[in-house]
């Protein structure tokens, strides 16, 4: 049976398992917000079931709970943070707020933030930039699993980054993606099915083409658009990891191979006030306008209209919103039982 | 017979074409850095050919040889500039100043460029950058000739977008790639050769896959990694286009069709001075070392060593900088009769 959760409900019960795992009330709040605004709007990998995740690092001491995060401000518009190991999300929301506060004095705010760890999915940071009328690029970079082109061997993660413009009463356009052409995920799908994959999903352990998903496996992701998406990674990572201060490629440590280490995650945020370059009325306008021409271009299939990056996405955030959200019962259960340890019945 | 040409030579060439096609001299020698340096970069579709094709424009008073470009700084860190219809490498290099001007005083600079023309190739704004010290994200919204994901008519612009971080006595990383899978000029070559193309390419008119080159060349551009190349794109012109004020998706005027209206292009330039972030040593340090990890990578053939971005354009710059470049002689030809409009011997 799946218990069916309000927003308010769920943030409630995600805040009460990271305050069982030892987290400050208000931290744990914060950081609640990303993974639960990502839930909703469907990515369900990258929504509360990775409080399980950050909690096995958490209780092995490779997460701090109450980490000491600072901004040190280097210039008007940008500052560096330190996140001192703390859970993702929460130097994510640390880092974004920053940004926020700098781009109001001087139209643009950036971060690069270090010591950090997977800070969550990346749409609902632009997304609460959105609605407070900022533009944002935000990166991270990742542990590797992706062969530079021509290599056989992984120096880049598979970083997420993303992208949104602001729409003053509107629906914001959000890019979120990673560079891969697909998730590994996909590809042990396929193993499990026993079925072949295509030649542009990823290499064998010697980088050569295949459509062994099992082979692909051993191998490395291939990036979008061969070399273009390789030098997209590897930017996300000189933004995220180089000029942050963080680690960077192979210097990332693995999560799930040294659970306790630190990894020293680094993350950009790159914030721009929309409202800067025009009245909410002119802004409004120009994104109706830009819609409607995506909009009205004739499908290939007649049954698929054509839509904007995010559309998706934001349209289960708004049915979730209104109808509430189901989870699975055992990942509810696990997150109660982290809760619990918070209560006077708790261990 | 090929005539090879220093790089102060061509410079000097390039200018006086430019004056011969009603540019002031100072403009036209900033204009001009831009295609020469990316002439030296073998990025020869960007280089200094593109005078012809200015010229065309400039003559029919669809570009203006002496615009009004002025900068308005609507924040400290943000100014639009309003390009006048001038020619784009001089609206970019006018753009790319005021970034650099800003940034000096807050850390970051951006500019949003409206009412601009074809800006030339990306990876020189980002060299210039880089010599100077800054960081870069740098694009431009194009002509349609892209659809968007499950459409069947071209909505986006082949954007070009650059990023760049500067290296303190060594070789900056530049990628300077459109979000084309490739160039229609490839597919052209294959229809010549009677050559069928992968259906990664392009679609027909009907947005179907084809391996036809004729159909594809009736057809439209696919971007890099399906929806993630369309995303990139979109957002390229929603930065470039939208936000600058200029003209966006289908509304940018096709230079081919009507080489006598403005296109309206726009620009964006995000420069970030990499000096706030740590001295010279720390970050040269830091490159030295993310080169190290990319170039010992076990390439999936050894006579092919792993490459970093921009790495193949710098050899090429620097070697043509040695050694002078080679120019095709009726090239030559044709920025000599232009200059020759400006002499007293000229028309």
């Amino acid at each position: 049976m799946t218990k069916t959760f309000t927003e308010a409900a769920l943030s409630r019960l995600a805040t009460r398992a990271l305050v069982g795992l030892g987290l400050d009330e208000r931290d744990a709040a914060d950081a609640s917000r990303i993974l639960v605004l990502g839930e909703l709007m469907g990515l369900s990998t990258h929504g509360v079931g990775r409080i399980e995740s950050y909690g096995e690092r958490l209780d092995l001491g490779g997460i701090k709970a109450r980490p000491d995060i600072r901004a040190d401000k280097v210039a008007p518009a940008i500052a560096k943070v330190d996140g001192d190991n703390g859970v993702g999300p929460l130097v994510g929301m640390r880092s974004l707020e920053a940004a926020m506060t700098m781009a109001r004095e001087t139209g643009v705010g950036i971060i690069f933030a270090r010591a950090s760890n997977h800070f969550g999915p990346v749409a609902p940071y632009c997304l609460i930039a959105a609605e407070a009328g900022f533009a944002s690029i935000i990166g991270s970079n990742a542990t590797t699993t992706i062969a530079p082109t021509g290599g056989r061997d992984a120096r880049l993660g598979n970083s997420p980054v993303g992208f949104c413009v602001p729409n003053p009463g509107g629906q914001p356009i959000i890019l979120d993606m990673a560079l891969s052409v697909v998730a590994r995920a996909k590809i042990r799908n396929a193993a499990k099915k026993g079925e072949a994959i295509p030649p542009t999903w990823a290499t064998d352990k010697d980088g050569g083409p295949t459509t062994d998903p099992q082979a692909a496996l051993d191998g490395f992701l291939l990036p979008i658009g061969g070399h273009k998406g390789y030098g997209l990674a590897l930017i996300v990572d000189l933004f995220a990891g180089l000029l942050s201060g963080a680690a960077f490629l192979t210097k990332v440590s693995s999560w799930s191979e040294n659970p306790e280490a630190p990894q020293d995650l680094g993350h950009f945020f790159f914030v721009i006030d929309a409202s800067r370059l025009g009245p909410p009325e002119w802004l409004a306008q120009r994104m109706r306008e830009f819609a409607a021409i995506i909009h009205d271009t004739p499908p290939a299939d007649p049954a698929s209209p054509v839509l904007l990056p995010g559309e998706i996405e934001l349209g289960r955030l708004e049915r979730h919103r209104r109808d509430g959200i189901a989870l699975d019962p055992a990942l509810v259960a696990k997150l109660e039982a982290l809760a619990s340890r918070n209560s006077p019945a708790g261990p």
